[in-house]
């Protein structure tokens, strides 16, 4: 039986963004998408996922994933539902309303490689959660925290973005694990109130309201031992600053400098690393899936008992995905952003 | 038995230096050093070290180091000899005419406290040797080769000051121990031609010839995987752009800015850290001395074997202290900086 094709809207990278991206650097295109062959599934997508490290693909640089290519869909992660499925499919295989988790965001319909695909359960979380808490996000906090910081209990924690999908449950995690103290900084008064609030932290400041270095100095008197970097620039050389020997840093983003023309300043003071003996470590989730079941598990028990929040940001409609990718670079979001697609 | 006291020369620090130290910053002194008390030998010192982390210790800065006093002698390494012993000493311990290292440099007779004098052996190696090979920079190369850096044969090595104490050792044990690749920065034409000629290297470059990153990629075309710093600035960025995946970086100097009056930059390309996975880690070599049984013994077999060299650069003379230790400043020497005391 053959599947006849289905009408698809998908987005485009038309040109290379020059600095901070414009709409115009993007266009949603309406394709046909034919019907799965042997070995594959059609999946129409139900929630697409927009994530900062999706603007260095938008360059035409080398680097640990292929640029997004000019007039092509751009991909990232999305959950959706199996619509069809290829000829000849295995027992036990992917089935026509099965649930699944894939890399082929950024369009309504998507033509999967089964071996591609990870069938996931609705019932625990709301789907949208595998492409946050529970998903790639979640994986990254939890491995930069306890496995590239090598985080201990009793230590100070400062991390910066921490009102957004990783950041927060980086410190959520930390508390859970046994922070001595727990410090966030965030872009609004909002954030700042969220994480005191609902996310336990112990301190946290809006980096727009003073200089990092002093703000942090005063959140963390007695010093920081992890800091996890989302951010970057200033960010990066307060922690340095703020760091007690052998205090140990899980490089994971410097979303203050994606959008750069030139390379930002660095820290200043990256001497400092030699006397307090401090170790800056880059991290990509991709290396850290070995640790996804005792991830999910611990996690996933965490939600169940109502001992780690999450937000979310949704903004509806694939039409609208360029518009949430902009609003993630301003920090619009509060946890993961997520693009529900219309039914 | 009361020993009369002795005179001796010592170096004082009589202001800080801004930026350069220049001979003014410094006064030589002479005093009376009285007779070891109860606990106490008086040495008479041979050699004594100047190492650029000294230069540190004339700001006046909290450090892993104590500041040094204005108008008080300063301290470094030294090795002597025992000529007199303060009443009811050990039975075994220090005795008139031992050898011995101790941290009481930069003046010609020292009283130290019997805990803070280490006996050395004078026949295998020179008594400068515990100062350079066999000591501190000796065991530095080695702990951050080994442990810092998680050097594993079958990799590339890049060092710079790799003409300095600590660098020539750096290279030459990777050597030893199967790198793939051993390539150095040193500050003249003539130093490189040791590193190629005498030290082994696979390849060298005089770093004033040209752009460092340039200059890396060429003599390291496959990239590095170890980078042992003793530089930083424009030495630390060429090394993260030639670094592959996992490299790691033992940061142990940054010479070419400890006269610098304001923060130097930072390397600006730190954000591929992150996509690489490298790690930077800070050291003191402090923190290694339980190693110091093991690099003796591995370090003074390859040195009786003739398979590590070294190179000293010995000045003449107690009163040329100061002008030997701004000549490390410089880059003057070639191997370790000794002065050694007329007789």
């Amino acid at each position: 039986m053959t599947t006849p094709p289905v009408t698809s809207r998908e987005w485009h990278l038309v040109r290379r963004p020059e600095g901070v991206p414009t709409p115009e650097d993007f266009a949603l295109r309406e394709v046909e998408v034919a019907g799965p062959g042997s070995g594959q599934i059609l999946v129409r997508n139900l929630h697409m996922s927009v994530d900062p490290y999706m603007r260095g693909r938008m360059n035409d640089v080398k680097s640990y994933l292929p640029p997004f290519r000019i007039d092509r869909p751009m991909d990232g992660g999305a959950v959706g539902v199996v619509v069809a499925v290829g000829d000849a499919p295995e027992p036990g295989g992917l089935a026509v309303g099965d649930h699944v988790l894939h890399g082929l965001g950024w369009r309504e319909y998507a033509l999967v490689e089964t071996g591609r695909a990870v069938r996931i359960d609705p019932r625990p979380v709301p789907l949208s959660a595998y492409l946050g808490v529970l998903g790639m996000p979640g994986l990254t906090a939890y491995a930069g925290l306890l496995r590239v910081a090598e985080f201990k209990a009793g230590e100070t924690v400062f991390v910066s973005g921490a009102a957004g999908a990783v950041g927060g449950q980086v410190g959520q995690i930390a508390r859970l694990k046994g922070a001595a103290r727990v410090v966030g900084s965030a872009g609004s008064d909002e954030k700042v109130k969220l994480l005191l609030e609902e996310y336990g932290f112990d301190a946290a400041f809006n980096y727009r309201n003073g200089p990092v270095a002093g703000q942090l100095a005063q959140a963390a008197p007695g010093g920081i031992d992890v800091y996890f970097d989302n951010v970057g620039g200033d960010h990066l050389e307060a922690a340095i600053s703020s760091f007690n020997p052998h205090g140990r840093a899980a490089l994971c983003g410097m979303i203050a400098q994606y959008n750069a023309t030139e390379p930002p300043p660095a820290p200043r003071n990256l001497a400092l690393a030699i006397g307090k003996r401090l170790t800056l470590r880059g991290m990509l989730v991709g290396d850290h899936y070995d640790l996804q079941g005792q991830f999910a598990e611990e996690v996933g028990g965490w939600i169940a008992e109502g001992r780690l929040r999450y937000r979310e940001t949704v903004v509806e409609g694939v039409e609208n995905g360029v518009e949430a990718f902009l609003g993630i670079l301003r920090g619009d979001n509060t946890g993961k952003m997520v693009v529900t697609l219309a039914a």
